[in-house]
């Protein structure tokens, strides 16, 4: 058994907490948390803490915390010499306080407090800086994932940047959608299926392959057709560069 | 029996043409196609017609060819005072010839030759001159599909420029997520897990309610180092104007 020690009570928090609670391989130890309420339905009240000093051995602990507020958590870890990770897509390893072995244990998942999350396919990103701490943390992950890839400081920030655009960005053209749906008394849900066959698309085939639409055909009729039909300044940017962008694909080929 | 004749042999044509094939309250009469070749798979050879004249008696009529031969197509018809449809998300019902009872018959998804598309869940949306004929369209668009909206052309523009935002933009949007992670060496199948939870919380949550991420939170220190981390101006402009819209949000509530 590894014996785990979560700092935090956020979302990430809760959700490994839900997970590792499901595994065989691994025993959460404690859960060091200011609010005990929040966590009272995940784990035992007498795991968790609320003063450093108390917490005990472990052999791996998680910062699950703010990116601003990591360092300063590692900071008051009141021992030495451990394996101390955070979960961060932005935050580099180098931000954790040299007095431990430092790692990055960052689950790539949009995490919501009201939906349930299948953890298993998760993907989960680690960088050690040893092979000895990689190992640990590889064991741990592959205990609640199948999806597990060493990728490091430099490569994560590809990654949360890429998640910007296919997750954060894209969940905003979806709302767009709804925008223009409303505006003419459509129902949105008639888009639904729409949208989910064009996440399902991008399973088999690359997306470059995967376009279409007038910006792709360079259908200039339906181009100025639909901005004339936009009433929206802010959408009509976001129409003109997205279609330039789509229409510059070819140009590279 | 609803007795239906497809003209077109394209993605749509084709696609139509399976999903009518499996379903017991219509029969195809004729395919009306230039290339028999094309079809030879999905039909029984006699039922393909390539000269106008040779077009039988049926119920209903479907044009499914591209945008600009819609018209034409529709004066060569001879025959007169039948319904005839075309299957177009951008023309709008009156580019039919008035010789003839119009309709749209506009199947909402994205085909592409190489995948299956499961029409049940499929939206049609449906168009008539007058309640009978929209009545014959509905039984037919019924037969092939759970999902049937009575959409007039007004609408149709809004849906179709909805369908640009959420499917092809979207799709550009995971195109520049695999860029980025292939410039810097990583797996672009780590994000691919997002992309379906993406899409997947829209299914229940309002895409303004499920927004996460820099944007959202006004982070500026992560929107900052995202651009600085940014290589390509094409790519620096649509993470600002996204950003942007996204903050704006906020404003307007």
């Amino acid at each position: 058994m590894i014996r785990i020690t979560v700092i935090g009570s956020g979302n990430v928090a809760q959700h490994l907490i839900k997970a590792f609670t499901k595994s065989d391989l691994v025993e959460i130890v404690q859960v060091f948390s200011r609010k005990k309420e929040v966590l009272s339905s995940l784990i035992g009240f007498e795991k968790i803490v609320s003063a450093f000093e108390d917490l005990k051995e472990a052999d791996l602990y998680i910062i699950a915390v703010s990116d601003k507020a990591i360092s300063e958590v590692s900071k008051q870890l009141p021992f030495q010499n451990r394996i101390v990770v955070h979960t961060s897509g932005t935050a580099s390893l180098a931000v954790l306080d040299v007095k431990n072995r430092n790692g990055v244990f960052y689950p790539l998942q949009t995490f919501s407090k009201t939906k349930e999350v299948d953890f298993s396919t998760v993907p989960i990103c680690l960088e050690a800086e040893n092979p000895y701490d990689y190992r640990v943390l590889e064991t741990v992950a592959k205990s609640i994932s199948t999806a597990v890839y060493p990728i490091n400081s430099e490569q994560r920030k590809a990654l949360h940047v890429s998640a910007v655009f296919v997750n954060n960005f894209t969940n905003h053209l979806y709302q767009i959608g709804q925008e223009i749906c409303e505006e003419h008394q459509v129902p949105f849900a008639i888009l639904k299926p729409l949208i989910q066959e064009t996440a399902e698309k991008v399973k088999t085939l690359n997306p470059i392959d995967a376009q279409t639409g007038p910006a792709k055909r360079n259908d200039s009729t339906t181009i100025e057709a639909h901005l004339a039909y936009l009433t929206n300044e802010k959408q009509k940017n976001i129409y003109t560069i997205l279609t330039q962008s789509i229409q510059n694909n070819d140009k590279k080929l």
